[in-house]
This record gives C-alpha cells, structure tokens and sequence, in this order.
C-alpha cells in the first residue's frame, strides 16, 4: 500500500544492498514514519520482541528474513557444521521473541527446512534468501485474495446503497501493517478502494494499546481511504442507527469450528452487529486457524498484559512521543488483551480461498484438506 | 464520602465565611485535589460552563448555591426593584452555561420563586441561601435512599456468594462527584460496602474523556472501595467469563417507557449483560426521567462533541497535566456523546422510592403522580 503516495511493504530486501532487511518501525507511527535497516538476527529478535513488528504475517516473514539474515552470518563465520548448529540457535532465539505468534513458528520451521537442503554455505544462504521471499510474497498474495473475496461483499451493498458510501466498521489494525501487504480486515477495503467504490471506513481507536488510532488510521490516511476514527464505545450507536453496512475484522486464532479470538472488544462489536442486523465478517489468512481447536471460549488462553497500558496512554506532546497517566496512582487495573466472539455471531470468514460460514462444516467445504 | 480519610460533598458554603461557596474542582482529578472557593455567580457561571462542577445532580446544587450568591451580590448593590432583575439576569447567565442540563432549568426556577417570597433584600438572601441548601440537602437524601433500595439486589447477590466479592461493573462516572453526596449508580455500591458486603467494582475508563479512570476509580479508591479499572472494551469479555454479578450505570435523561440515555458505551454493556444474563440496573432520582419521552431512539438528541476529546487524552506527565495526540493528526473523527439502551436490555431502575421495572407500567407503579 501507499504511503506518502509511493508503495511500500512494511518489510523488505533493501534494493541496493540484499544483506541488509528494511523495515517500518511501527513504534513511531503515526507520529514519525521511520525505517529501520537489519542486519543481524540479533537485531531481527529484537525488532519482533520489542514491537518494531508486530501482526500475524509479519512476524512470520520478519522470522523468515531474521533466518536470512542468520545464514549470512553463519556463512561468514562457521564450518558447515557450525553452520547448522548456528542456525538451529537463531531459530530458537527467534522462537523466544513472541512465544505464542503461530507464523512465529511455522516460518522458522520452514527455514530450517529449506535451508538444510543446501550443499554448501552459499547455496543455503541463497535458498534462505529465496524461501524469506516466499514467505513475505505468499503473505501478500493470501492478503491480495482475502481482498478479491471480500470485496464482492462489498460490491453488492454498493450496489444497494446506489452511490452512497459502504460504511465499513473495523476494530484494531488486521491491516497490511499487520501483514506484509493488504491486510486481512483491510484487504476488501484496499480493493474496493481501488476500484472506485465508495468507502469509508469507522475505525475503533482500540484502547489500551489504540492500534485502531495509531495504525489503522494511519494507514487508510496514506492511502487516501476515507475514514473516520471513533472510541470503541461508539460501535453500538452506530449500528443502532444505520450508519454501518457491515463490520470486518481480523483475527488472532480462529478455532475450526468458527469461534474467533481477537483484540479485546470484537465480541461486544460482534453483538451489536446481531442486535442491529449488521453483517459481522472476520477475514483471515489459513494460518490463523488453529485446527486443533473445536470450543474457543473453553480453549483459547486469554492473555493478560500489563496493567499499565490501562492506565496509561501514549502519543505526542510538543515534538515528542510520551506516555502519560491517565488514572490515579493507585487504583488496580487489569488488561484482557483477547475476547472470544463466539462463531453464531460472526457471518462469515473471508479466506484466501473464499467466504464461509464460521460453522465447522463452512469451513471444510473451502479447507477439506485441512481440518483432521 | 471520604477523600483521604475525611468526610466531603462535592459543593458546600464555607464554615467560617457562608458568603462563600466552596466546591471541589473536577478538572484537576486524580492528580491533583483542589477545592475553589466561588464567591460571584460569574465565578459560579464559569465553573458549571467550564466544568470544574458536572454530573445532574451538582449542576443544580451548583446553580442553586449560584443563585444564593446572585442574591448575596444583589442585596450589595440594589435597590429591592432591582434586586429582580438582577436575580433574572443571572438565572439567565446559570442557565447558558449548559442548556441541555435539566437539573439547571429546574433549580433557577425554584430559587426564583423561593427568592420572590422575600419581603426584601435580606430576607431573600435568606430564603436563597435556605434553598440552596435544600436542594443540595435534598440531592445527597435522593441518592442515599438509592443507596439503600439498591443495597437489598447487592445484599441478595451477596447472600447467594456466601462471603465472595459481589463484582459490580459501572461505566462513566455516575458517583458521588456528579452530585451532592452517594451518587446514584455508586449509592448502593457505597451502602454495601459501608454496611460491611463484600464488593468490588470493575470501572470502564469511559474514552474519550475518560470519567471512569479520572473520577470513578478515584472516588472509589478514596473511600477504600475495592475496585479495577478496565478498558471499556473488556466488559463483554468480563460478563462472559462470569466476572459479573451486576451492572449499575447512571442515565442523563431515561423515558417513562425505560429507555435510557446514558454516556456513549452504555449500550454495549447491556447488550453483552443481556447475552450473558447478568442483570443489567440504571439508577437514577426521579429528576432525570423526562416526563414527555415515550421513544428514547427517536426522541432523545445525541449531543455531538469536538473530535479532538477522541484524538486526544489527558493525563499526568512529569509533575503536570497534559494533553496529548493518540491519532494521525489528519485523521478526522467523530465524538458521540450518549447512547440510547433500549427499554427491554433494562433489567431494572433503582430510584429514590424502590427499585421498579423499565417498563412504563413499572415506573408508573412507583410515580403514578408524574407520568402525563
């Protein structure tokens, strides 16, 4: 997507010199855009587990270059044997970063897998380097698709509203900041966007951590999307008035039965969706779902962040990012980072391969090859 | 309630001076406990407009004691022919500050005919100042039999928990600083647990000007409730998981029919209260119920406020009170002050004669003199 009218993905080979990975720091936005260039696993580590990155996919493909990144050093350093061994240690640090990102952990298999079928050090440097690319190019594309299906959805509410705009509402950022291109919840806007239907988007600022305000906004504002930022507790009203056509949202896991784990605040969301008659979509990528799981609100382990980011809130105050307090010293806080939106209330799922019901069955008409 | 161990209102005349109007600032909360000493209606006008002084309730105690000391200016200057128009010219001047504040209207019209019954100027600043003082008197009286017809559904949950917390959840701030004394959604949270019940109370921070974490959880804490403050967006996750016994919230304006507007984000928690079955009260004095609103969707006006309260937070930073930007600067957004929770979410209201149904026929059983 655009920012400052030219494209971008947020992570990349820099063009003049491939050793190095170019990223956009997302801890500055949308306050400073800054990228940052990588060129060592070690800084790779950190960039995940501090945050410079974050979202489903792009943590995958940042594990995927981090591992690039790794069997370039190995190659400077070590014996085809230190070599494997080296990689295995990369692996496992990458690993440590977000110990509960699946794409965490499927890229990192992916590499070492693909990285052992090289002969010598410079050809598994180069298939390391051939594999991040696929990684971060199937991301996008998986996002591109989400957005072809997604987008019929929202051809035909234009096509009832004659004119007027498709009022989307959408909470957190499952856009391509979240992603190395698209987005999932942000794919169908992209593409409506794109082809000239009128949009426009409501986007829940999302507190304690207000990715809605600091990335989804952000990122829409770049690409000239209309949008409009609300509190969270606005998303009710909303819809009670008529002023929604349909929600989209991503998702951090989604149990195979259609039960959908996401930022805190998707299930009062998907409520007020069904109260109101609103279409309620999550769109995903395959490897959100967990196939393993049939009863969300049973087995989804709910975690819980630091109390701070409650009572604190960040952003800018005279040419400076701060954080400030915005509770008394002492009260107790508590920070649910996921809720459940159980799957009768969601529409359905916009996948990479097409929209389903979230119901078991929805799902293993597009996916018979994957749920066990 | 107390703050710091000693007994407070919100608005009381000065003990050793009762030419002065002592109240507490609200602007200043929880960082800072500032009481300001108002001794011209101006200085009154300009705290009810600038809200040092919000909330139903203190705003007509605070026009009350505004028009106390109109009569205290007026006796200085005038002759008793213009003593009259002196207190009209300041009614009018209470009554700008917040026009859509019922609570203003009705104690300038009772002070002005209370002030008329005067034979001259000094026993009009008498009778002022006596009905000052009941109608602040009277404020704290309603809230405190709240207290107590609310206390019997905490005792009940209670008994059921044998000795567990009773969780309460509220939103915005509807405590004892949005009137004279008890509050009304905190009345019978405070009534609980100053007869020795074990409660805790979960507080919605209420974006974007964030009532619950600046004021509730401060009020609370200060009078050694326990309680947690949460994202407004954890509600529905809370009342999933059980976390919930009851939710009391405050309303601005409530229908005879039971339909209740309260501070945007209320709708959400009935809906997930309803979903969930957790019983759902609004407590309220039977001065914030309009007589002459049968549909609350139709006939209740949503107030529209300035975007930047969305773009913006405040908080402490560095030993001052600031204002920050959580949002793309050109990021347009909007700011809906209340939402309309229809009558059916309403599991009950607790008002100052008993608790009764959100039904017109319920609310008629306890006000068959007012309802038209």
């Amino acid at each position: 997507m655009t920012v400052g009218g030219k494209d971008f993905r947020t992570i990349w080979l820099k063009p003049d010199d491939e050793t190095v990975v170019q990223l956009i720091d997302q801890r500055f936005l949308p306050h400073r855009f800054v990228i940052e260039e990588v060129r060592t696993v070690d800084q790779m580590a950190t960039a995940i587990r501090e945050m410079h990155v974050r979202g489903a996919g792009l943590i995958g493909a940042s594990a995927g270059y981090g591992m690039y990144l790794a069997a370039t050093e190995a190659a400077a350093q070590s014996t085809t044997a230190g070599f494997e061994e080296q990689l295995l240690r990369a692996a496992e640090q990458l690993k440590a970063t977000r110990p509960t990102a699946v794409n965490l952990s499927w890229a990192l298999e992916r590499q070492l897998k693909a990285i052992a079928e090289g002969r010598d050090a410079a050809e598994k440097v180069a298939l390391a380097q051939r594999t991040a690319q696929s990684i971060a190019d199937e991301d996008a594309e998986y996002c591109r698709m989400i957005g072809q299906h997604g987008l019929e959805l929202i051809r035909k509410i234009a096509e009832k509203k004659a004119g007027g705009h498709v009022n989307v509402l959408t909470h957190c950022n499952a856009g391509w900041l979240a992603f190395v291109d698209y987005g999932s919840a942000t794919a169908p806007i992209y593409a409506a966007h794109n082809s000239g239907l009128p949009v426009h988007v409501w986007v829940a600022e999302t507190r304690p951590r207000n990715q809605g305000s600091k990335l989804t906004a952000w990122e829409l504002g770049e690409h000239g999307v209309p949008h409009t930022l609300i509190a969270d507790s606005a998303s009710g009203h909303l819809m009670q008035r008529g002023a929604v056509d349909l929600v989209i949202v991503g998702t951090d896991r989604t149990t195979f039965t259609g039960d959908v784990a996401n930022k805190i605040g998707t299930y009062l969301k998907a409520l007020a969706a069904k109260e109101n008659g609103v279409p309620f979509y999550v769109a995903l990528p395959s490897s959100s779902f967990d196939w393993q799981l049939r009863d969300g609100l049973k087995e989804i382990p709910i975690e819980e962040r630091s109390p701070d980011e409650v009572k604190q809130a960040d952003g800018w105050f005279k040419g400076q990012q701060v954080e400030i307090r915005v509770a008394p010293q002492g009260s107790p806080a508590a920070n649910y980072g996921f809720d459940v939106t159980p799957a009768h209330l969601v529409t359905g799922l916009i996948t990479e391969r097409g929209v389903c019901k979230a119901t078991e069955k929805g799902i293993r008409t597009l996916f018979p090859d994957r749920i066990p």
